[in-house]
């Protein structure tokens, strides 16, 4: 059986095609991801799930998980989710489910309850970690946020459910590997031996920072630029030189990477404060680390909170754990189907 | 004598028309201002800047302050500086001047030195706050950023010049009345007696936070909503509640207006840090207030630091408070002229 997963964020959707024998077990994984604002383009949600999925050939079903119904463009979350699903559901001719908070839905049930289908992506990746050990907390620092799941007894136990709820349990950081604005990272910077206080423009964001600093290649740096520049080093050097109203004529090289590394140091400090808090609250001490920034910023956390880890590569195959929600969605389908079949016989008899 | 000043902010060009007799009294200021995103629009500079002064009629010069070279439309800020000197040079056919870090200057002097006219407007503002008192804190609250800078027997003593050097120094924050990411400001925000982190997005501003508080009108919301939609209080509210990855449908408005008042008083705060940091260097305890934000937060600074404060409104009329860097830009413009004048006749000798 081949299942596609998508996990459609507000600037990236993720694809994984997982194929699993008769038996359950996976026998291959395949990903890849589109950028797609979708705060800009949310009309073209279909066509960039069928564009994404064409070259991989036919699939028996499709899982859709979401965190793209907090967009701008959308005036409520329910709103978002009601039109994402339906798109979704629209493109494929083959069975479509939703993760949801309490497992996956059908495209009723969702339009139902569309806020059961909010930001739960992360109920989709918790399994995936539960695999590797059934009492940890999975710890997935992806392009934009970074999740914080406690998993006991392989369940997840997390303590808030929607991402504001998350917010305020310290289950959700806002802060990713790519599109976190520096501003919003660090009130002052180190600069000639001061702190100097940084401008709270988007002039740069951590992509800019991981890129100086040789953390992520030019390919792992997906979507645009804040100044529509290009992604070199150099490029890279000036966007976060303009962080203190600077420039590369005014700033040296020394500078800017002393910066970027404070930048970056900060940005660990505070995932690492947060994954404390459900640390403790939960009394786990092991983590599984996932997504983009697993090896330059998760594992960096749990050093800092003295916490033991796991890669989530013992399980998948490193450049798929970028896209372990996808991964996860795709398996939550297989039970599902089979589950829905079955209903569906029964209501024959 | 009629003489314009222009102040070309990033987002916002203020001017100011001002009227002297023959003593170099003013006998009237009017004040207008356009939004324009330099960061998108440069080009529509020299428009702009004479569509803007052509309801006020004829005028015998042009002074022209800048801080629009720190956009990411340009390079470098020598490249911006160049672009937009050039470009309001050939505006008019007056005589044009530009501020300086060491007093008006002519576009070749522009060109041969051009970092020497980058974000110097608060150089042409505090002559006004030293007539007001000669020895005082210029405090300017305006749309983006506020100037903090200290005068000595009349004259400004800034111990930072070029707008990077002032965010060391604490002479110059990043925060004003309107443009402000509310992400840059707090890392957490009170809900349901918890404290919630915030999503490092651009979903509200500080237009928005000081609109649900009535600390600002409609027509005060100059500029673009971050998600495009109006300036109701409503909206506005809206933009607030994503900040915590909420809606309207989840937050309250009682909950939402606390949001906003922390995040009012952290603002007031972090710039009463920075005025204080001021104030105990220069051994300075008054303070001038002025700029947009004038009466909601500089004020509320300077009594949280304990220091004592007249408004630039003792000076000009409230509305052209707003102006003040405008207004002082064509003031400087007066004596320069007189000088030009008398250097052009003495070559003729």
């Amino acid at each position: 059986m081949r299942i596609a997963g998508f996990d459609i964020g507000g600037a990236n959707t993720d694809l994984a095609v997982v194929e699993l024998d008769e038996s359950g077990d996976i026998t291959d994984v395949k990903t890849d991801f589109s950028y797609l604002p979708m705060w800009e383009r949310k009309d073209d949600l279909a066509d960039v799930l069928k564009e994404l999925l064409e070259p991989f050939g036919e699939v028996d079903a499709v899982g859709i998980s979401m965190t793209a119904e907090l967009v701008d463009a959308y005036k409520t979350k329910k709103e978002g989710v009601v039109d994402i699903a339906s798109k979704s559901n629209d493109a494929f001719d083959v069975p479509v489910g939703f993760v949801g908070l309490d497992g996956m839905m059908n495209l009723k049930e969702v339009l139902d309850d569309p806020l059961k289908a909010a930001a739960a992506n992360w109920i989709a990746t918790a399994p995936l970690a539960a695999k590797i050990k059934p009492d940890t907390i999975l710890l997935d620092t992806g392009s934009t946020t970074t999740d914080i799941i406690p998993i006991k007894n392989g369940v997840e136990c997390a303590l808030g459910r929607s991402d504001l709820e998350r917010l305020q349990t310290g289950e959700l950081v806002y802060s990713g590997t790519l599109r976190t604005n520096v501003a919003a990272l660090v009130e002052k910077v180190p600069l000639n031996d001061t702190m100097a206080r940084v401008a709270s423009e988007l002039f740069a964001v951590t992509a800019d920072v991981h890129r100086v600093l040789g953390n992520i290649t030019k390919e792992n740096y997906s979507g645009v630029t804040m100044d529509g520049a290009g992604k070199s080093i150099v490029d890279c050097r000036r966007r976060i030189s303009r962080v203190v109203c600077g420039d590369l004529e005014v700033l040296s090289t020394d500078e800017i990477e002393n910066i970027a590394a404070y930048i970056y140091s900060e940005q660990v400090r505070k995932i690492s404060e947060a994954l404390k808090e459900v640390s403790i609250r939960n009394r786990l001490h092991h983590v599984v680390t996932t997504g983009l920034g697993m090896d330059i910023i998760a594992s960096m956390a749990c050093e800092l909170a003295g916490l033991t880890f796991t890669g989530m590569d013992k399980l998948l195959k490193k450049e798929d754990c970028v896209n372990a929600p996808a991964v996860g969605t795709a398996l939550m389908m297989e039970p599902y189907l089979t589950k829905k079949n079955l209903e569906e016989n029964l209501e024959g008899f």
